[in-house]
């Protein structure tokens, strides 16, 4: 389900953009306008195993199919913005190695998605796509210049800055989970392998695995009990130990927060951007709920204790607020920047 | 002394830029041609006790020093770049409080260096300004995007992107001195009084302060005996120690690396630059001598244990090449890219 409410092709500012969001179990695709509004959107399924070629097909097809949906005439359309899970070269417009997509690699998707879609594609990577998503549109519109985090499995990334999304030379930048935030040769171990990066840390993954390290060291929660009937450890479960008065998972909750603290005070003192938005699946419900809202307040005041005054003054620190609509949107929003530059 | 090679008015490419590199004890102002060429330099004392009226005055006749020294004609030169310490409002042209600079606060340091020049100013960190000045024609002159650590007393920093100095919103990007590089409760204090900044562990004050607590511990090192006969610690001597075979001195150097290697891979997973430069005092004589040249080696060593495969390739991490140069040389480029754009 998209979030935010799809606006008629009548009310709808020329000229329009199509944005796709490709993951790994899905692809979702949603026509937008010059305002950033989505028009419409449609989701397939990825299905990796059929290779990039199909996939890069039923892309080109959702794209038609949304601006049918959308009932947009087709010669409004402009240009396509496609978000991809990495690893990727972006000027080169092709997957490398993406871990997610096994068998896709070295496959030259943006000529690809172009020649099924008929129109010209802007390519990006999703963390950058989400990050646009929200500056242009969402948390970050009023921003000059934005960090993203994107907490969920890992953690994801994307910075922008004179709106450009900062995809870096070797197309690795805004890697923000992969920050270092524990020098020492005991530290955690990242989901890629490698010591003390902020993902072996605040993501998903690291959470269960520190919850899963305090039950078998004989720290006491309801958590036991209720893996012990068969319930499987999610953040879902452990946010709800916590709404429910579970000292152990609330501190292993907040200790999340100041891990992340720590790195978005590293953001900060390298970027210095306007605002840091925080999105994905573990943000405890956000705004919407009070675990969601001491979840933030801890990363803000790990915040003010370890940056510097001005930055911890005046860096506005908050929540996404464009959902699982964030790739879509942003991929369009790129899309849009490149078409108006081109334009000039 | 300057360790570049001056060249004549007569060979050299107008328009001319003068640079100039406000420090706490001296400021450095050089006359610098098209191509980056240094034509000339004077050095005049800081002197922050007679106010920052009176130094912004120093500072206009040393600009006009300068160009009479390179026998340059009054109207080539067509703008001022300056570098100074911060803490600062660039966008304002204003210190704020300096903490180098004592009684400087709030002073419109650009107007008033412009009112003594009789030329339009442009201002800048120095960090920002001694990377633009390697970025420009120093050891980055190749990439596209530059970041550079200046290692001292504290670590300065400076990030090149699209051919700006990535100054932040609030005038606080690239404290790359101020990444967190161990999150714990008991890490170490920085020279800035927060816990775990890079600087805490890298800088001189850090490497001498850990020198200090292994001796202390009871650690054997020839530095004991020389300390006892009343040398005073410092990482000139430390290195000394090391490069005769002391086993202490060489470990705690080494480590200083690998700490800066930790730092280096969280700057490359958020900018994701051509190439990392580290410049200052604290190289250990950089390419010249056999200590230096391990000290970077043992940056690389940790940045290739850490970083992704594609950066760790393809990322160049080398000492900078302009030496106390690189303020005033950079300041003069940040003028002239800012005299190019409006030119158009």
């Amino acid at each position: 389900m998209s979030t935010r409410q799809l606006i008629s092709a009548t009310a709808a500012k020329p000229p329009f953009f199509a944005g796709v969001d490709l993951g790994g179990t899905n692809i979702k695709v949603g026509l937008v306008d010059d305002l950033g509004r989505p028009m419409s959107w449609v989701s397939v399924p990825t299905d990796p195993r059929t290779g990039p070629e199909d996939a890069a097909r039923r892309m080109g097809e959702a794209v038609l199919e949304s601006i049918k949906q959308a009932g947009a005439e087709r010669e409004r359309v402009v240009r396509v913005g496609l978000g991809s899970p990495g690893t990727m070269d972006i000027p080169a417009g092709k997957l490398l190695e993406p871990p997610n997509l096994p068998g896709w690699d070295n496959f030259p998707i943006r000529d690809r998605v172009s020649y099924y879609s008929g129109l010209p594609v802007s390519f990006a990577n999703d963390g950058g796509a989400a990050a646009y998503g929200e500056f242009w549109v969402g948390s970050g519109e009023d921003f000059r210049s934005m960090v993203m985090l994107t907490l969920g499995t890992g953690i994801g990334g994307g910075i922008i800055v004179n709106n450009f999304s900062l995809d870096g030379e070797h197309s690795h930048g805004a890697e923000c989970g992969h920050i270092i935030i524990d020098y020492q040769a005991d530290a955690r171990v990242c989901n890629c392998g490698r010591k003390g990066h902020l993902e072996g840390y605040a993501s998903a993954t690291a959470l269960m695995k520190r919850t899963q390290e305090a039950l078998d060291s004989g720290r006491k929660s309801s958590l036991s009990h209720r893996l012990d009937n068969g319930e499987k450890l999610t953040p879902i479960l452990i946010g709800m130990a916590a709404e429910t008065g579970d000292s152990l998972a609330e501190e292993l909750i907040m200790e999340t927060a100041m891990y992340l603290g720590v790195g978005v005070v590293s953001l900060m003192h390298t970027i210095d951007p306007d605002g840091v938005v925080l999105g994905g699946a573990m943000t405890f419900g956000g705004h919407e709920t009070e675990l969601g809202r001491r979840f933030l307040q801890r990363v803000k005041q790990e915040v003010d204790e370890r940056a510097f005054p001005i930055p911890a003054q005046k860096t506005v620190i908050d929540y996404a607020r464009l959902g699982g609509d964030a790739g879509f949107i942003g991929a369009a929003g790129i899309a849009r920047a490149d078409y108006h530059r081109e334009k000039g």
